[in-house]
């Protein structure tokens, strides 16, 4: 099916010409017909596939979120130990703005969320792919407290909400200057980790 | 000294239009001229007080972070008991979108967050607020290890940042309909008491 393939590689092209722009002058600032330029095609062709910026924008957002989570699940199975605490950690080093590229995504979500919450559609969107990923996380620490890894009396819902917290802040204020993103891969770590050590957590219990 | 007092009623006059602005349609849609006709005045009287809009909004965030800082002190002032623990308690009630104006005034503050990121002057002046309130959290906690109330082996400034990124993220989360303001304070509370009463904190010590 060549028509088919051709049709998900122009998407290709645009998400990233829309990511390339919006990396270079903010998100709110990037048109349909600027994506389009940047995709070398005509605005025409670029509304074949979307025919408005938030159309474009929800499958940007999709596209992203897809390809972040082959990455992860990729090195997840690459992993020796697959255990919840280790699932955790690659988890929170690959969410970390570590490298030029996971910076220009986190500046790039930033753009994403202020955009979502002046928009209902976006809104619900990013606000899914948030639950999806607190599902995630929670379904991860649940594991952990049934092998008596963290301590009976944590809420996995909620040491997964601030899990989430720390890490969106830790960027955030990384892009403000106040740590490297090295520091804050530290800092991320020693909670987890905290929270994997902490007494009434079994240290030694592998199952 | 009435002409004095005048000005500093024309300053507040102009950054309360701003607020109210900025909440209706956003920060990045507010101009000068905009600001000069919701505070009453022309815009050659308001450019007698901020000749450019960064010039407004540097004294805006200094403004609202001056009168937050009052709002706390007074209340921290106001608690019976004085320890780290309650203070910081305190902080965290204040700093969650609890209340419609602070639910506008978390709004404004990502506003700020997102047009500092692209503006050197901006950023560096929300820089040195986030370090002020960091030291703060820092102080706070050094003061409650060394009466024994968190653990020895907790970096202050790390639980500080962490701390922060917990309100920020509850914050954002809160925005996007993840959860109440009543639950982020709930989960930001856990985690303060949490450290509170982490093991290695003597738990009735109380000098």
């Amino acid at each position: 099916m060549p028509k088919q393939v051709d049709h998900e590689e122009r998407r290709a092209a645009i998400v990233s010409a829309l990511w390339k722009l919006a990396g270079e002058r903010g998100l709110d600032r990037v048109s349909l017909r600027d994506t389009a330029r940047g995709a070398g095609m005509s605005l025409g062709q670029l509304q074949h596939y979307f025919g408005t910026r938030e159309d474009m924008l929800v499958f940007a957002m999709d596209f992203i979120s897809q390809k972040v989570t082959e990455r992860v699940t990729e090195r997840v199975m690459a992993l020796e130990e697959r255990t919840p605490h280790q699932i955790l950690r690659m988890c929170v080093a690959e969410m970390l703005p570590l490298d030029d590229r996971k910076r220009q995504g986190s500046r790039i979500n930033i753009s994403f969320y202020v955009e979502a919450l002046d928009n209902e559609r976006l809104l619900a969107h990013s606000q899914e792919g948030a639950r999806k990923l607190l599902d995630f996380f929670e379904q991860q620490l649940s594991a952990a407290r049934e092998r008596r890894e963290i301590p009976a009396d944590r809420d996995p819902r909620r040491e997964g909400m601030i899990m989430m917290s720390v890490i969106d802040g830790l960027t955030s204020y990384y892009h403000l200057g106040l740590h490297t993103a090295e520091e804050a891969l530290e800092m991320a770590m020693r909670h987890l980790d905290t929270l994997f050590g902490a007494p009434g957590a079994a240290h030694e219990t592998k199952r």
